[in-house]
């Protein structure tokens, strides 16, 4: 009956992030089942593990490579070997920044795929026509220029943040979604958000890390952010993730 | 540095359920540091794993114990071999109903320990010294009677709806919540609880299915159950496996 495949989600990095990722799965799965004409019920969803695992700060890492630039790595192989022993056949990493380890992951585990979020954005976003858009994102991510490569594949050009505005993205992720402060987060990224559109004329903002959505996102409205599109990229891997799950499934 | 001690979730009853009780997990970690006085970051966290599996529908086996009793033990006993495979200490169920194979499942891996959700909020509740409750819950947890023994042991009285509106809590569940319809399951347990507060005089109704909050318990004000204290048994389980989560961490 259930022909679905067995799908990992690599989370921790934060763990609310990676809770959020399961919702948006679950979410993704429904919307899925729809398109395929499959009725909705709990027996219909595709078996899922979600792995929350310590793993030491991305952005820290990326800024001191000689130091610490493997440190992140080990426990995400450690997991993702989990999965892989758990049955799962695809792998979506619940954090941004993390995506600077995936060909190390992807390398080390050629029996499945693991999904990758600057990938699936740039895809998507190339299939609506979108041109250029704005990057919301941690140190670590602007550092391995992770959106800006698979943008540019894309045919996209991608604007980024004066440094002391992504100084304050930083402020806002680690002092306010990581400790609870949504309030603070939320002064910070609609901050950040509204000057960088203005400055370039940009209709499209990518919240590439997991934590901005958390205190962006959720609220649709955002003062002085109206008419931007903004682009949740852990939505995105959800609904790539899903496809996975449902490939054997349609 | 991290001396948190790894835990499971077995979830996919329903999915959306599970998910949201990975979200509470999370949040009752960072409420448990603070008491604590640790520092919440991403590493502070314990290692968490949610498996998401497809479980034969519980009420229904309920309902015909000769035909189906067993059939949502089976993938339950697999789940919870994983879990403890991956090194989980202690493990919580997201569903209420599942609960009726409790004693199967803790007395199949004596090495870990099973929460017991009837359990943890008939002692919540007799801590605040509450003395009755009404409870709305599915046909099979009312069938297997599992918050009546839990709450009578700890003194308390347990009051249920008549026989149709049991049926319409039942409709909200299935053609409400579990299809996405949140209108629908609102209309449902609202107008439920309602009659069952008033008709005994209550203050404090058991939310005792994981689906029910979703669509009631979010927006804590609802239309005609203002000063009710509505009891969510999976908040109050999250907390119950924080705790165990960092009983070596204090």
């Amino acid at each position: 009956m259930n022909r679905t495949r067995v799908v990992g989600i690599l989370g921790g990095m934060g763990p609310a992030a990676g809770a959020d990722f399961a919702r948006l799965f679950v979410q993704a799965c429904a919307d899925r089942m729809r398109v395929l004409q499959i009725p909705v019920s709990d027996q219909a969803f595709p078996e899922h593990w979600l792995a929350q695992v310590p793993v030491p700060d991305r952005s820290t890492a990326l800024e001191s490579p000689g130091l610490g630039g493997h440190q992140p790595l080990e426990p995400m192989l450690q997991a993702m070997g989990k999965l892989a022993a758990l049955g799962a056949t695809a792998v979506a990493v619940a954090c941004n920044t993390a995506h600077a380890w995936h060909g190390a992951l992807q390398e080390r585990f050629p029996q499945l795929e693991v999904l990758h979020v600057a990938r699936e954005v740039a895809h998507t976003l190339a299939g609506r026509g979108v041109k250029e858009v704005g990057l919301l994102a941690t140190a670590g991510t602007y550092r391995a220029g992770l959106y800006d490569q698979a943008l540019r594949q894309a045919g996209l050009q991608c604007h980024i943040p004066e440094p002391e505005e992504r100084e304050r993205l930083m402020h806002g992720i680690y002092h306010g979604v990581k400790v609870g402060n949504m309030a603070l987060a939320h002064d910070c990224f609609a901050g950040v958000a509204e000057a960088l559109a203005r400055r370039h004329g940009l209709s499209t903002l990518v919240l590439g890390c997991t934590e901005i959505p958390l205190a962006l996102g959720a609220q649709r409205v955002v003062a002085g952010l109206d008419g931007l599109d903004l682009i949740d990229p852990a939505l995105l891997l959800a609904r790539a993730l899903a496809r996975r799950a449902y490939a054997t499934a349609a």
